[in-house]
């Protein structure tokens, strides 16, 4: 083919960073007139195709962990774009079964499909797929990283319920560290200019590193729990968004500036539930925190919409159902027409994303840290893809090096960061000084650099102590 | 949508008798057509798609227990009308694997597809789906309760087989009481006016309600078993039917006409076999009927047809396949025009079912009785959806309340009857004197009215006894 | 319908041996079309439907066995083609777990789908399948017999590699025993020339049935492992095929001719990777070979090219991937075109398989042995679908008559062969002199024949001893 020049970019959805604002409002107008050529689902009879700007396209749903609504979703989309599709929805009877790798499925199905949504129990998953694929692959939801299609879906309740995201106010209740929806869905809060409010299940906060990320990365201010309280009742944690979400700051966590109080209202907008992740924990969930028509008396929640991804089991009462606060069945309905226009931008269809995806992930830092899996640090995450034995050979140990404000690694797979490391060098088999600062760390060859976990790892792995001939004086 | 008027009426199939008799003709009229149009399934490379009645909708399938059959028919019959399917075969991968009820599940899947086909292990899903759902709904076999797809290809096939319902001569085999094939299809065969004889496996023979309705509801008279054997052998039961099936009169249980026994005919029309169904009995079955050549041998089953609505495992002998006399792959063939019909007249295309529904109920009864599920009386069904914990917020103590000949209660979910209670008042929280009819219920207030299953259930729930001070005459 | 004469015949595809090397060149001709429609895979956002053939159609894939990639490459290849897909792949939730036969299940689906791909775990069960369809049949597996698509799918892709097959060295590693991959393979590499270099994992060598057949039906010579090994290192077996495969010779067993040893070439043209079939066997590999770089830095292997069927579990290292010598990726890739063609022949459009099938079976030979499940000699290979327990009623002790070199039985379903029986008659319940040579089997009368394995089992089964008036002669 001549016309490569072109021809549109590969691109696949990840996470919901890899996504800019504005491609995220393209997706949106597109699915608001693929909402509106679908018609009422609630009037019967209805013909619902929206256009064909899927046909002759296949999309394989290639699901390893369950699911009814997700899966059915994307093949809802894809059929109502005039589609067809390919599905492997059950672990037990696929070629995993056999032991066959996620990277080598993937490859395979590139040649089958024009499209793959997948989901995975590990994570980091979905970016390892990528990086094996041939066609554009969507994350349906991976361990407990992300999934940026619900977050999608999210955002276009609250904009179809004329919820403005800029200084909203959204209270998340439940399991925030299990919940890969959540991760998606502060981060886009954050990117576009809504208060984030935490009513954590106990013990079930925000995972640090996602926390970390908010403060340092998408410049969200932590108020202090009692400062909220004192004006307004309780709220776990509360973070401020800046209202100019592309003009981020990066204020250090010691350096909480308690006037933005004054500013947030007491309103809160929207509550977002969701249930306990009992696949990703191995213990049971206590006084786990549930929300009824008792808890949305208090008048801050007056006018607030009521969003959940579902499946609930028991953590949103089905009172509220009738409630013209619960926008949850909506919230799942639109789940269409979003992955509608997903799916039609992602193949080239009815438009296209754009040919050089930045997304939300700053550009132009420091070169990624890239080594073999049998070298030096590895994830921290122990469900992180890197350590599934099956696809151990297709993975590395790489990641991000964040700089600021403090030194760290981020996984290339699933974004868990590692604060503390030790360097060194490959050729001398020796540790170097202790890097506290993004440029000691760029100071090192890259060529010559190793990272490990601890000095003791590194000295397990056969390399000698920083300063050996200090270290025994008196020999 | 201004057209609301022209709009037609949303339709389920929970039950055979939601059909008509009339509607019941649509259908097969409609069948007539497309089988026409398909052309004959033992010609190789026809191309079978007959006319796009179902051109840009989706069938999803939605099966809680095993099926290979009924699945594929459904998704068969939906692509021969140029529509489209999703599916949710496997409940281990299901949203239910994650504790999902039902009514969300359905409520969801609403917004996705454009008809829904259930199957489920709970008698009563059906009605519970359709209770939630936006769209049609089909019951595709809900716990022992109904199957009624398989009757409507059960009378079709009769019907292409030349032999008049009315009158016919139809021997039943095998697990009446397990088998929801056979409860749709008694119902059906007493409606049209066919004589039902009736064969049950040891200890299996029709459950009491359903029994009770042929007689009293649908005008059977049961013929002892010794009038009938006397002239032609052995039967355990057999049902006559009367021949007007419109006219329908409650023939008490104990006045049976023996000067029908002149009326019927010795011949046996069709004989229907089912298999032993293992997955709704705890014990083994002993002693399973198993209709063979031999069987047929006698001279009553010269002309018969042998039906099952298949899988067979044993009780139907495959000598019998090449015999002229089965028809039970024909059976199976004409599942596909016969659910095409349905589909199509549900989904408006090609015709459409009655604005105004009535099936096949009696009209013009009293209101139900309608309690949440923590207040009174509940199905005494333990296999009814009711009783399921993940629906029980969905449902409701809902019952039909039947009046002649003697006062029952039937399950809005499952049609299981309840034939003796006690009613209360909640206002006195004092239970009430016997009720033995119709009109002494009435006399008391819906609004008032508590029912329980016994005087103890009630005095448990904290009601005080009948007329305590008389009941204490010493004190 | 009167056009019979015109109709297509209903061809199926149990063995690659149903397919003449003339069909099998048809269906590449019209898969290298179907590629040049489909275009470059690895083009982003085209729209890859290759015509209509397909349309109106419906496929089944019926599998029960795990699968992704060669059930998604079957429905692919049909949707590729604008046909659709109905799928059972789970046999936990299919009509199986109720007890029903393949048989039954073949014969239902007839009447649903146009077309059908079957896996299934035991050896023989697509030949039975094929017996009671009425639509055409493709074997996608069965136990550890033939994989014939696979097999189409390397042998397209060693042509559009430009490697000749004809005089081609092809090495193949692994577990030979169990990959019915391997055998369809080998029979065909045998028929169209190409020599066979066997490295078997220890003690997973070429069953007996294959070796033989491949030596005296299709005029391999096996040439000493001392003989190659002294010019050119280490292979296990290496058969040399005749390279005109029209004329086949059977040469017997001991007449090796070993000047054909300097006609081999020292190059090795493909190297053949497969996996331990850990389901096919009880015990762990121990030793299993493994394929890697260092493996192919022999000269020898200095332009092969490297397959796989896919999946790997380790054999075949992930170093090799972006060696050019790698074509497994492609043979994956190249499944949809194979199987559109196939599929598009079989359903009669844009061209037809011819319409009296000889395949490569030797035509002409003496009609089958052939008689019920419960009478005398079985099918020796226990994984034979003979010996499952659900299908035994609908199968027979079928075996063809294999007359040349020696006498030898070969099952109707599984292909395997048994070299020692005893023959009976039916009249006289005695066994008959010893049979060596066809001409005395065919001396006897068919109707009265009864065979079985031993003496024992004759005198078992109530036949008496052969001549036993002579066996005692001192009586």
């Amino acid at each position: 083919v001549s016309e490569t020049a072109a021809r549109p970019l590969l691109r696949h959805l990840n996470s919901i960073n890899d996504l800019s604002n504005d491609e995220i409002e393209s997706v949106f107008r597109l699915a608001d007139r693929y909402l509106a050529e679908l018609g009422d689902p609630r009037i019967p009879h209805r013909i619902a195709r929206a256009g064909s700007a899927a046909s002759g396209s296949i999309l394989a749903t290639l699901f390893f962990e369950p699911s009814t609504r997700t899966r059915l979703s994307f093949e809802t989309a894809m059929l109502r774009l005039g589609g067809t599709t390919i599905t492997s929805a059950d672990p037990a009877t696929s070629s995993a079964a056999k032991g066959e790798s996620l990277a080598d499925t993937i490859r395979v199905v590139s040649n089958y499909a024009d499209i793959i949504a997948l989901r995975h129990p590990r994570d980091g998953a979905a970016r390892l797929a990528a990086e094996y694929a041939s066609i554009p692959v969507i994350n349906g939801g991976d361990g407990s990283h992300e999934h940026p299609t619900q977050t999608l879906c999210d955002l276009f309740t609250l904009r179809r319920e004329n919820k403005q995201l800029r200084g909203l106010n959204v209270a998340i209740s439940g399991d925030l560290k299990g919940s890969r929806t959540i991760h998606s869905f502060v981060y886009a809060l954050a990117r576009f200019g809504a208060n984030i409010m935490l009513m954590p299940a106990k013990g079930m906060g925000l995972p640090e590193h996602v926390d970390w990320r908010l403060r340092q990365e998408y410049g969200c201010t932590p108020l202090p729990r009692a400062a909220y309280e004192r004006k307004h009742g309780s709220i776990d944690a509360l973070y401020v968004t800046p209202q100019k979400p592309h003009q981020l700051s990066f204020i250090p966590n010691t350096d909480i500036d308690l006037s933005v109080e004054a500013k947030i209202r007491r309103q809160i907008d929207a509550v977002y539930v969701t249930r306990f992740q009992k696949e990703r924990w191995t213990e049971k969930a206590a006084d786990y925190p549930r929300v009824d028509l008792k808890f949305l008396k208090d008048e801050r929640y007056a006018d607030t919409s009521v969003l959940h991804p579902l499946p609930r089991v028991g953590e949103l009462d089905i009172s509220i159902d009738a409630d013209p606060r619960a926008v949850y069945f909506k919230q799942a309905a639109y789940g269409v027409p979003v992955r509608m226009a997903l799916a039609a931008l992602l193949l080239g269809r009815d438009g296209a994303l754009a040919r050089h995806p930045g997304g939300f992930a700053p550009a132009g830092g420091p070169p990624p840290y890239d080594q073999p899996t049998d070298v030096g640090i590895r994830c921290a995450n122990s469900n992180c893809i890197v350590h599934d034995p099956m696809e151990r050979p297709y993975t590395r140990n790489r990641f991000a090096i964040i700089r600021q404000p403090s030194l760290r690694l981020r996984c290339f797979y699933c974004d868990n960061d590692i604060a503390g490391f030790v360097a060194a060098s490959r050729r001398t088999r020796r540790l170097t000084p202790t890097i506290t600062t993004a440029d000691r760390l760029e100071d090192l060859d890259p060529s010559d650099l190793v990272l490990f976990a601890s000095d003791a790892e590194a000295e397990a792995a056969g390399y000698a102590p920083r300063h050996p001939r200090r270290s025994r004086p008196g020999a």
